[in-house]
């Protein structure tokens, strides 16, 4: 019986979201086995089946770490941005558009879920320029034309993106891939854009485990950003949220993708799981 | 966590069911409170939001009663039939389609779903024949026109049916809602029939409730209804039952509306509740 | 000959009301006999076969009194409303929405017409609230939500309405079958109301039956209303008609349903029946 | 009232043929006046507004043979085939498809239709052949390619033709009216061919005016003209009507254009006017 | 190799002038013989095939003449204007929608391209107005109701229009092709408009055969014109070009019909023959 | 004047293939320098702007050699077999799907073709098994899911395939890329299958460059094969091409691709290049 009640309590939740667009922004290497990769990918399978528009966007910085090693290039970060010469932005965008993209769509299609496997550089999704600085190709965004993702939902099929964009001349570059989910999902007008990290979600104070934040709003959380209180690897995420919220997304949730179906609990339970990012309202 | 591979476990089920066609039906009067009976139209929005076209048909025994013994007419009932007179018959058709079938509507629409009340006298859907006996204007039925059922769902309604059908020359008639129901799912060739009663399913000896029949298939059905072996209230249904599965309904189930959710539970979990009804694979 | 010009006379009637809307309101207890109830039906059958979008609301008070005097239920009224308590409503919606409404929706089907009785419970159609006074259940109309309406049509179904709305709890309430029509006239933007009524028209002096009003603006009609110049049982039409005008209807006819034909000889042919109010143009 | 009841007449006749083709020919020269013609084109409207895909073919010998004398060429006639040397078949062309063709479509637009002229030479409608003997340019039928009126009726228009066809060489050829239409009747699998004469259909003996005949099936029809019991004026007629029927067009009617509204008449009235031809359906 | 070259250097031009509107007007009697006729008749069906929407407008002055002198009516012309009286407006009709229009539809339909002839007077195309003075029945456009060429295109036709209009009574009129052509070209909002005439183009100093203008924009052709440097038989074209860029028409073309594939070289290579109009964008 | 004269001699072919389905295999890796790719590339496009459906299957042994040398991989052939173990497949299915497969598709975008880069483990588009013997994960076709191509052409996409397969468990095979693009063709119904190589076609007799066969029936190619006719690096394009035809293929072109615009000069002009293969007609 309890059962039962459980699948209504997502009652609310499926109406609410059926049509509406998720970007899902995942790290595959983050998963800590397979078992846990497997069960996010049938979460995903889940939301598509009851109406939600998918449209997931994937890292890889592990499998290119151990590409980039297995052929003696050296690894360089300069400002947390990969270095990346010729050499290794093809091994970027082999192993990002070539290896993990292809191995997660296959896994959704394995769900009997229509899924396409696309990366930036498809029908011109994502246009950028080398960013200033001794970074060698790493781009920023400039352009993200969404007809080949809405042409692909129309259709049914899950989306799956891997960060790799072009130049106007039709150069690969390498570009972060929350920010190109929170571009893709701002330039969609995403219902919400989800990030799956391998933490609980954002703390007040990240050294104590009790203050863990359910919800809080875009201008308090740029508040926390620029007070310094976030702890460095979350940074980022927490202002991909914001930018998020600010262009448009009406809601950023960061889940942990190491705690079973996060995301289905996030989505379809009252009282969620991890951190949602939303506008203020009062403003 | 357990909540999340709850609602996973449904995945496989929606996948299968989506844009499939069940017919159930279910007595107004059946629930024991009004907790239930709203807990019961939950459930069918459930369905009815992942993807599944839901048809209802409602029965109303109960409140036909109260209102015949207010107006001082007689029930009667001769071979397991009500005997309608012509003041009667009124009287049934007013209660089930202008009450109980406008209630259940009413309390659909509340859930967010579209729904319209029908009859089966609206465009056509159900043309019967007076039964031959000293039953009044009790029919059997010889048609069932699923255009007007069919144009709904295309439209994202749920039909609510009201067992009336009516004859060649337009007068009303008074038929059975299971009967009612097993030729509607037969018409629509539909994936399932799913018959909500006060019990818990069918037993093999009704004297011992350890005896339930998870899965039986139509043949096996047959012989235990002819071999007598089933309870008499349940009788009718199971012929229902047998009746709608010989006629091309997937499967039949039989579950019981007053354990909270058992719809739901019977057609989302892998092990549901009550019994089903299937076809013999051998023949 | 004759009968060809005749037939020829309908024609910029036709081309000029095809695709058009008109809601025609009728009281099925109004006609004298069944045979010019059958000449009625077979008229809005005509006006839906020449690609008029029909919408058919009726009322039903005489059956209503008819089952409240056999329930031994009093019928009262005050101000013109019928005190309506819940055993009362009961009856009302039963009767309206269970007897009267399939009934009328049979006769249309048998002509070959598309056809669904929905009452205003159904998708919601129409939501009120109770009237201040001691009144009952009695409704005023808040909201209309022409949907429902719009979908049936688009389906090529005449939707016959019956009048019983319901409040936001999901209650039924009794309300005025001409300002049920007036309102959902007005919701669709119609081209037309037509009140099938027992008399022939509007008079200027309702004692000379010489002074048949042919047309006139719902200016005009406010202030015939208001002086008082019209008989007691016509005024509330009369009212309806100016509401309609005033909200965006085109025109009002309020003719006589014991004429035969009446109904499309006032909307086919140049010299009409009956009194047709229009807008001042001059406004 | 009797008006209405006229008007109520037609009402099984429209729904009959709602969605079904007529392919009407007619000469515009054969009416007396422009009075008659201006009435048979408000009749054609009619059909075309209540729902009647109607296709026009019009003939135009006396307007030939006005600009065939003023251009001093000789009419010459041989079997009943206007001999019809290169010069003349310029004539009949530009008389039939640029004046008599464009002038009913101007007049059919006037009442609020939709048309569109053609001759059989667009989009190669009519493809025939030179006819073997002594004509000239006088063609036989061998190919009718309906798409281009099946395109025309699906958008609503109707499609005048002027019946010039032209060889596989792309030469114009001069076909008879009578035959264009039914052959075009045949490929369009049409419910009627009207053919509209200036006299009141066929008798059974053509000098005796009260054996009018109101019904004919094909098979005893071809055995009157076989017996030489048709005037010599109507015989071709009667050939056609024949072919028809036999190529699977249901009905074939014989009006009179000079009686005002014989076609509405015939068509949507219990007692028609003129002949109908149909198939035996002993056979 | 150098054939592949060529082929691919239309690329862009097809890639530019995909789904936009043509309209060419030709007179077909410009054309030295049959063979330039014929590829310039290939050339329109490959600018459809290639996905431009063409609209064929025609001229046909040469066999007007013909067939008034045959008819020994008299040619006069007033201020350029062919006087028309309503014998001759007969011929002039009958000759342009009758024949010439039916010839060119005929010749293209042979290309295996979809085609149907129509003339202003189909469905309304161009209404007009007698000019003032002594030229009879010589039109000027008031109205372009370009509904029919729209549903035309919609359906793949090539839409091949005689220059007759009608006015409000229904009498055909004379127009000019040019001024037809362009107003059809500024109603449709054309891409372009290409005047095909028999000279190569517009010369700065028309006596000078080197002036030859390749491009010039509207405001200065008018100054030419006004200040008279163009001939007198050109002088109406330019104007035409004039009107239609200023009424929205992008770019119109005179290009020389009697050098082979003018219009193909013109469209589709990157140094067209002719005289290209276009906007003054500095303004 | 030539160059329309060469346009228009691509007139028929244009009308013969719109909406038609090409397959296109070729190596990127083949071309002899970037300028010939690059032209390589607007053939296809302007394939596709005429309304042929294209699907592109690229190859990429030499970048595949390139990677693996760079990586100490050692490169190993049994029976012209690459013999691939999984790290080496990783390679493959990252050179061609992450690599190769995204510059071809951002090449085409830069034409202003919309194009989706895919590989054949898309949404299940190629299944396949491990091949017997000691070639590690080479795979060969067992099932050709057409629906992504399908849908990807439906809505005016090139896909562009890379030939990766997987077999049922998920696990990436390689596969050779003419097998897959014959296959494809075959699913596909496919008009031609065109191999794109760096010899001018098959010749019967190796050693003359005189005898390049112009056209042969794939059963008197076979009998080539079987006779050891043809040289070695042909033949499995030849086996390919032979299947292909069996299959259902209507023709197979191999063609230069290092002779510019081989493949625009082989599809729209009288003379092509190269060798078409088809159907014996008399069998």
């Amino acid at each position: 019986m309890d059962k039962g009640k459980l699948l209504i309590e997502s009652l609310p939740y499926i109406k609410k979201f059926k049509g509406k667009t998720f970007v899902v922004k995942f790290g595959g290497s983050m998963f800590q086995n397979e078992i846990l990769k497997d069960l996010f990918i049938k979460d995903v399978a889940l939301l598509s089946l009851v109406g939600i528009n998918v449209v997931l966007v994937h890292g890889g910085g592990k499998d290119i770490n151990y590409y980039l090693k297995k052929m003696n290039m050296e690894e360089k970060f300069i400002d947390g941005y990969r270095v990346t010469d010729d050499p290794s932005m093809d091994i970027v965008e082999m192993v990002l558009s070539g290896k993990v993209n292809k191995d997660i769509c296959s896994r959704i299609v394995n769900e009997g879920i229509k899924a396409i496997g696309i990366s930036g550089r498809d029908n011109g999704l994502i246009i950028g320029d080398r960013m200033n600085g001794p970074y060698g190709n790493v781009g920023e965004i400039k352009i993200v034309n969404t007809k080949v993702i809405e042409d692909l939902l129309d259709m049914d099929y899950i989306p799956v993106v891997s960060p790799v964009a072009e130049d106007e001349s039709g150069n690969a570059l390498n570009i972060n891939g929350d920010t190109a989910a929170s571009n893709i999902a701002s330039a969609l007008n995403a219902e919400k854009l989800i990030l799956v990290t391998d933490v609980d979600g954002l703390y007040k104070d990240y050294k104590d485990k009790d203050s863990l934040i359910s919800y809080i709003d875009s201008k308090l959380l740029k508040k926390l950003v620029d007070e310094e209180k976030l702890s460095g690897a979350i940074k980022p995420k927490a202002m991909s949220a914001v930018e998020a919220v600010e262009d448009g997304v009406k809601n950023v949730h960061i889940i942990n993708g190491n705690e079973a179906h996060s995301i289905i609990l996030e989505v379809f339970l009252e009282n969620g799981f991890g951190t949602m990012v939303g506008r203020n309202e009062n403003e």
